[in-house]
């Protein structure tokens, strides 16, 4: 991650609060991300694995929440996190029609880390990558899988890496971003960390901190395929600060605001999951009392980590951008990166010598 | 309540599970019931209040939490209770046209009980009693509110009083019913207790404990009215097991077991509203700290509770018929009471005598 | 409407589609809005009514949908129109302690036009104007309902006018405001209209079209109360596009990116709700035929009506804003009107003397 | 189908309605139902398809709806139906940790048939057969799904076959069942058939009609497993009612009073979900009109397709119980089928000679 240049190197205040250390969903402490990138001719895919913790999650859940904004999305273990409010597998991310590989590939990871698992519920969110990758090839496999997770680490690369290796976005290539917030609460620092796979948009309304780029940037970049909709956004939120999970489910429904003020409107084919986990409490599959302590949020103090939340979002899908390189894959299908353009200079911005 | 004669005098065997001492909602310790009766000619209706505990509940707030069956109806407040799981009022039942009123009337107690309020979210429910009362003259007036609050006690009259004069059940007579059980969790006895205002079904369908009584006393009862699907049951679970208000929606969904019991299969029309409060944890408008401390149940061990649930539903709802007496109303409709009839016997039953 | 300026006179080009004839809710053909407005001293508040069209609404429904962004709220009637996806009332706007009034009035003007009313579901809106308003006091009476509906028009004022008197928005003076985009369909033009009341966000947030004007504003500004978050904002889109009730909801939550891009991050304390109504299709209550024949959109064509509705949003606020004059209310609380500022030179903008 | 003798050959009257003409989900015209049956020693498993109609379903959809009883499962494609309101995808049942292999199936089915496709909503339904079925040994395979597909026919068996083979419900041997309802509109017969995947319940709380056997049975019954509470139910309905997505959500949820009445109260760890489709209306995948003419139900007539639902479920659970045969399988559990029993003569049953 070291070597990417970020959205902060040009754009130096997007939103109003303190950044966690790396800026990243692995300042909470604990996270980890691992990618599997899958890079070869018209091959463009990947696995991104987010693990909450690293001990063994079916036997200390983290609560959970998930949040459909547009549910034109094919993601699942949402009815179980849903119902639970807890999440025990580490979350997978990879292509629309890969989901069964992933999913194959978590329960077998899952089986040989406990030999008494019967039941599970593995979470895996997708985007469609079928305009640069191979999608009908099926390229992911369920060993993929362990491989993201054995590679989870607190410095992982964003942009067109892992999950994200073949998705665009605002009409430029996108992929894996990451941002955070400092949240204090009684005198002590939290974090808040999201991290997305960035698939949406049309390059008409892409926009940075208000500059509406997007409308100099439609007559340079190829066109062709940006008014297409079948797109998504998948949005992984990660807090150390003590919530329920109806709390949680507050708090990530605040990635809405921070997916707009990029310039997403949520379009029909937008597939747009929120899914979040706070490790502020553990829950054991096996407890013996029957009543438990938890902490949770004094309420009105939530509103800090809504606005922590939004400007994340903002930031990690600006990263996912910035951070991805011009990509050729299937069908010699070529996609810019927003790295290639003056995007700090907004207002002498000549588009004529780009066209 | 000592007066009248309970379904348990009949059919002492609803259900498994322990009863609490009064079988009633105000088993919950600081659980009260009151109601006004407008009873006069074609006047049949009420107002019945809940009242979680006797402090300033704005300022010390119950958990809480809502389910729709069958969202053909009107009561409010259920917005918020989804969004903050906590109720900040006590719970109004009254009839469907006299929401408005009751508003008002809660309005203005609670205004009265805390200078500070600016903003308040009144619960009340409803049910539609238009076929016994003149439910177009709008006869609950606002001061109807406080004064149901004010009668409020742990004991209170079921059957054909408060909210539930005018209400029609099974064709028959129903009303206000009440039942509750007790669970262990921890050593320690917790109560489940359930308030119902029924108001749905069709005399066909009308079972007791798996007796199809119904299916007898359809040749008996008048028959007129009982196809009429524009019915409703309002169903209120307190408990005092500290539960998160997503436990506690988990909760209160298990009311529709215990409607099915009674032969209920939610009509179009039958507006089927749950809405529960724990007193397990209580929530202060005021509160410093940012981070709190609460009580939630292990998840595995709330099996038992939705069991409670479940049969003290089913109960109410029969001590809602069994305690309501004959009633004539608007424009002479007569609606029976289920205790004309012997129930109790049910296959010596000669409906012939009774045609 | 004619005399107030409108954001469209200093910012043209908000979003890309074409507005309607008169830029308004009331382009949708039938639909018209009234006010009542109470404004004496420290009364500052009032009733705003939507009217979907000047036929029986009881006897001929329109397809409804709800959408609850932020259920920090009271609003009333969104359990049925979640179920049975129609509307059969004036959708009423007041203040939050108003609503029983407003529910009470409502009532009495359907019972006054339908003799055969016995259930009805009013449809009211809230957000809270105790910052100005002596809402305490309860000044909204059962009769403005039916004042507010017969005031309906198809020209109406914006700004501080019925339930918008009141209310305050990013620090400013807010209310009512609309707007309205044009949608074409197989060769026909169709209408999005939104109508807002607005009541949320601090100045800091506020921007308008990219510019972050409330980051200058908030030196000149009253910020005394700029960072309360009993806020809301309660959004009204109407449409003569043949919808299910499933696409129109889909079509409400697309208010959301217009919310945002003015500023907004759903507050905790803001109660954000979307109430949505399609004339495209009439609900007959009394309908011979067992199966009917309706219209929808084909559902690849819904996106240009999610942008029309995102625009629409975004723009109705600003109206909302720049019609609404400086009001001093309760207590001597003064809150400015946007249209005091050079709002369209923002660069130039000096906010040294202002201060 | 037509050796296997049936609930209705001891219980003639399970609701009012007439049954369709096989009383089965297949009565509904087109749709057809296939297993795949893995039953070999401690391998107790299948694999069982739903299939809508025999064109190409992605490029005709159906209209489609899913309910939530209780979440604590893993099903997926629920997001997309709850969005989009329709099915492009035969339904798959299997058991919880083989979703994985039957998600990659069904999409080289879909894949297969149709050289467009580049992303899909499979849906597929599961339970948890660990107790029969040695389910960690994923014996289910990708190629099995196309297998069931292919098997797909109007007459199919119930009981321990296909998705059913290690499925127990109540303590018994459960699995697949089906049952219909004819229903009338316009005069004109339509079906609502339903099938389920039984594997839910203890045996105390069996009951058939009204008839409380599990009370007796428990005596005889392997009570050793009952009381475990990793049970669900899965439930399909279908119709060539005409409804929209809303109308059959609402539909759907009638199989809760269905559930009940077998003696469900829907258990912490039972995933209970149902998904509903209607032949009604089909949705082209390309489609060229902007503006579509559907069918729906007249809303208050849906209440005679509410019953059938419930009927119908009813009927269902019961003949996956009566179909079952008595199995034994891993870890020589062993599960007995109801029709060990003498169960139409409840009254005379004397338990101690089966103790």
């Amino acid at each position: 991650m070291n070597e990417q240049k970020r959205i902060r190197d040009f754009y130096p205040s997007i939103g109003n609060m303190k950044t966690g250390n790396k800026n990243s969903i692995t300042d909470v402490p604990g996270v980890k991300v691992g990618h599997v990138t899958l890079d070869d001719g018209e091959i463009k895919t990947g696995v991104t694995a987010i693990v909450p913790h690293n001990r063994n999650l079916f036997k200390e859940k983290v609560i959970g929440a998930c949040h459909v904004i547009n549910g034109f999305g094919k993601s699942i273990g949402l009815v179980q996190i849903e119902e639970l409010g807890n999440i025990e597998t580490p979350i997978i991310l990879t292509n629309t029609l890969s989901i069964g590989a992933a999913h194959e590939g978590l329960v077998k990871y899952m089986l040989s880390i406990d030999e008494n698992i019967q039941s599970l519920n593995p979470i895996v969110c997708e985007c469609n990558d079928g305009y640069l990758n191979d999608i009908r090839g099926l390229h992911v496999k369920d060993f993929h899988i362990s491989e993201a997770i054995k590679n989870a680490s607190s410095e992982f690369e964003e942009g067109n890496v892992g999950a994200g290796t073949g998705m665009m976005c605002y009409g430029l290539k996108g992929g894996i971003g990451t941002s955070s917030r400092i949240v204090n609460l009684d005198n002590r620092e939290y974090i808040v960390g999201v991290l997305v796979l960035s698939n949406f948009g049309i390059i008409d309304d892409f926009m940075i901190n208000g500059n509406f780029i997007g409308k100099e940037l439609k007559y340079i970049v190829n066109t062709e395929k940006q008014r297409d909709d079948k797109g998504s956004i998948i949005l992984i939120v990660a807090t150390d600060i003590p919530l329920s999970s109806r709390q949680l489910k507050r708090v990530i429904k605040r990635v809405n605001p921070g997916i707009a003020r990029t310039g997403g409107f949520i379009g029909h084919g937008s597939g747009e999951i929120a899914i979040g986990f706070s490790t502020g409490n553990i829950i054991k599959h096996q407890e013996n009392k029957e009543i438990l302590d938890i902490k949770i949020i004094n309420e009105p103090n939530i509103n800090k980590v809504f606005r922590a939340t939004s400007e994340a979002t903002e930031e990690a899908i600006l990263n996912s951008l910035i951070c991805s390189n011009t990509t050729t894959g299937k069908n010699g299908h070529k996609v810019y990166s927003l790295a290639n353009f003056p995007i700090n200079s907004p207002y002498n911005f000549s588009s004529s010598k780009y066209k």
